[in-house]
């Protein structure tokens, strides 16, 4: 049985259920999924202040892993916050939502669009593409300006979403659409269907990703950059609040 | 059941079994393999003038896929020959064996070294690095100058690739290797076990990417560049020989 | 007397004609220019399925000149079909008109607009642009939607030619334009005379710049990448249908 | 009076009074230099993990620091850990010494080579360099394999990194070099003494464009992604160890 | 006492006045600074034709400085006319100010937008914008088309220059604007009050470049491309007029 | 009758001469070649301070053909000194030789090495390949650390040339030569004929693009960046000296 474990970078545990059941129904058999929520950090990820106190609990939660022998992990958030550290920490492969998501949308048409939550992030999003060297397909990145814990509960959010998709093929002449939030995830599909593109979430396809990179029997290097971390001591200490 | 085609596009019905045979192995539950000899070309592919020649035959076998309703394809041969125009005319989606091996190789280091056949293919292996975005990641391109045909021949093939990785590694101060022929597929477990590294090979890397794809419900956008290509008349002949 | 072989790499020949008309009006004295029309493939070129399959006509082409001691080789389509394959075939220079035109643009302004037939070729143009290194003076790619067979017999063909190119060095801030189909040689002087903008047919740039090449006695370098290519058996048999 | 911090993101106490010694060097008249040590996280940084465990301590001493009412910051490691999120919390400016020190070598050569502690470090420089757009002026980042602890104590610290200077010279063919550790600060003017060429410490230089920027009364902008972060709820709990 | 030298290249002594103003309102305790003006050359810089014929001015001032013992210069024209020439040319440091307000710049935001004089221009700048590394910061470059000489003497300047920086950080979505002439030095702090962002003004952005740079005693290096260029006849004579 | 002047920008007559040979020996019926030497300026151009100089005097005769009514004009030295300026003030074209001898290298291979004569000179070098679009064709640059003037002088030039260029060859893994001085424009048979690989002196290069562009009837655009520069007033005087 493979174990991965897909990680909610944030502490709001709704969130980690609908990450979880969707990344649940594209894994093969014999593939075991769990949502992990982080322990530690922001309740939601929307500026790089959150994004860098969420790194301790996602790392936390890998150490928690690599100890009961999980064989990869998926980064559930947009902003793929940790995914070097948890290299270097994790024996199996990890890999974050954006570079899968990214990745997955550029086998499929010429150039892709990313649809986000809040405008401050694009900047981030921007700079993943460039460092996953998605940039040539990424031909625009656009905000939907809606919270991400709001995805849930706001009732016009799927439209608000769906509505954004479509401006963005529009205006940047492109033939995918790729959703920049994991907790857009469970849109999915209905967005696809109603634009008829290919929609893509993260969180599927970066769960399919570390499920056939332990089908192939493949691991991160620790030949480089990514090896086992040199031993330190650690002062502890309460980061600060929000 | 879903159908996936690994199309080999040269003319050697043994490499086909081989890469059909590594396809297979990881295929998952419920995905039949299919190896396809390209029926019309060279019998192997080390020249832009061979690429050019076979892409007829990888069409013509992706045409008759569309028939029989084949899901996904594979294009199992390290140049990617006709993958824009194969996207153009299947349904389902269609990956190269370049494309897979290099993004996957992208997940697990912090650089990876292609070793290839012959030092005149390097320039068309740099242009498909950058086409993918992926030529941040690539840090060195290697010939092991073994004729496609006699890897499978010459016994001491695999000694000659394994230490053509090695010095690759050390060379490009990279820390995964990808295997740039289709036909050093059966080579990548022994060469990893060896140098203690990630080796990609492409057939498999590619045949899961396909497998994942079907698996999201996603295809290739037809709603730009890779459009159903418009009806035309077509004169026939023979092509040049070689 | 130096002989160049304009080749139009589709079936039609009053293309042929147009083409060979506006090579010949440019060549130097001592020079014999002959259109060559594709005997195999498609009767115009608009999708990469298209393309593929009138690369092995250009082929042919370029092997019956050589047979005869042509001099040098102009594909005159503006994907610049099979352009890597002729190099290694051909002994004297093959120059593509898209990447004569660019080169040609780039000397004359600041920045250049491709106006091309279809929006479904604006990524390979683009591509094209990135191959080249003309990227950086490309600064759009706009589509008249007239298809290539049109050009011709349309008669508003070249009015609405004229007001993609106007309206493109106005939405791109270019001075320069380039004209993105081999069937659109004949208006360069009108539309450059109506708009007062220098505007590049690529045939007639890439026929002056074979003929310039012969001139210096440059051929194509033989040691790398486009050395003649090994000899291969040949499988052959009809190319997939339109 | 000015009043800028100068954050060791480490915990390592005896490296804070070297940085600060040198900042405060450099500092104009009416510009007070203070030297903070991170209260939380590792005593020092040579790897992914170490960085993303600094962070938390980074920003705490920025909060503590815009409560005391400081003009402007430095973070004063190589890899400029927490340097966005920085920006987002502080009203003055923010400058990491990689930042300021690759910006100042771009002024005084035609490239400089940054020689730097653990070859496991380079990939992150690297990424700054291209972050920062210095990656067409960095000719080459070397490791002269000195743990960052052992700078101040080892006695032929000194030595050893002169010559990885003088060596990196030599094989980029670069004529400036960049410190590429805060724990090197007080060795660069013997450094270039010795070898002839301009040597950038980060340090100072950093110290000197944030005095620069308060003095021209610049403040990083609010109005995009720098924007103060959203309010959030946040769980609190021990990262985990080294 | 540190002399830095701040070179007009135009002939305008007014222009000058302002300049020297600028710079001298941020300058340390213990700096002295001079303006310049160009002794030959152009009364005013807007073309390449221009900028060409300001080149020798600028080093004649160069030339004279060294001779005086000057510790620095910065060239005071957004075009940074003679930049590399002056580098070989001075023991000191030598600072542009397109050069210093960019980086200056990318310390402030994720973005900015240069507001420049004449439409012509934008190419050069666009070309040192890539020259330094910051393409990736620069979002727009845009003109308001207002004579460099009239921009001290038109009563509507100011408003001009304001409103095209308004309407560039709308249009780029930057958040900092660069002022992209030396003439609008004295307009800096007043538009950055009413827009509410960063504006950067090269002239005291490079001034406190210099001054840095004199501080930590770094100076250009001689080790490779900017060495002192070796002894020459020259043939004098008028330059062509305008 | 069309004529081309081909400007050497040094002061040296006899280069002038040879120049003006080559470019001649090239030239079409019905064009007459006229070489220009520089009135003003150094002798010989080895510097950015040697190349500013020159600029002058290059377009001081350009003004002379402008009122000659002369077609178009090569300058003929490998930094292309004022080329933006001259297209500025010239109605016909004006073409650099490095940027005709990069562009015509990158139709004859995969790569080319630039030889060149001074090490100081190569970052110029460097900057015009990125320029003009060919830095991914340009796999290297490299010195024979002969001075211009001693080209012609010294017994061993060409001896010494032609081992660099096959030592570049060698280094490079490239397969084409690009002479990087215009003295070296009557080496160019010899040594290629020697290495068997296409050399490219960009003289004949850039003369017979002028030619073509002139037979084409196209011009540099006057709409954008390079529109005749306005009116000024002008300070005359002596440029520094050598």
């Amino acid at each position: 049985m493979t174990r991965i474990w897909v990680i909610n970078p944030n502490t709001t545990g709704a969130m980690t259920d609908t990450i979880a059941h969707c990344a649940g129904a594209v894994a093969g058999s014999g593939v075991a999924i769990t949502g992990i929520t982080s322990e530690i950090g922001p309740e939601s990820i929307e500026s790089h202040y959150d994004e860098a106190l969420s790194v301790p609990g996602v790392l936390r939660a890998v150490r928690r892993g690599e100890r009961e022998g999980v064989d990869g992990y998926v980064i559930a958030c947009f902003g793929d916050p940790g995914l070097d550290a948890a290299r270097e920490v994790a024996a199996g492969p990890v890999i974050g939502i954006a570079e899968a998501a990214m990745q997955t949308a550029s086998h499929l048409g010429s150039g892709f669009s990313i649809v986000t939550t809040l405008a401050r992030t694009i900047g981030q999003s921007a700079r993943l593409a460039e460092r996953y060297g998605m940039q040539r397909f990424c031909r625009g990145i656009h905000a939907c300006e809606i919270p991400v814990l709001d995805l849930d509960s706001d009732p016009n959010a799927r439209k608000v979403v769906t509505e954004a998709c479509r401006d963005a093929l529009e205006a940047d002449g492109s033939d995918v659409v790729v959703l920049g939030c994991a907790g857009m995830a469970d849109m999915c599909a209905e967005i696809s269907a109603e634009l008829g593109v290919p929609v893509i979430d993260g969180v599927t396809a970066a769960t399919l990703t570390v499920q056939s990179l332990v089908t192939m029997g493949l691991r991160t290097s620790k030949l480089g950059e990514y090896a086992t971390p040199p031993k330190k001591r650690y002062r502890t200490g309460d980061p600060p609040a929000g």
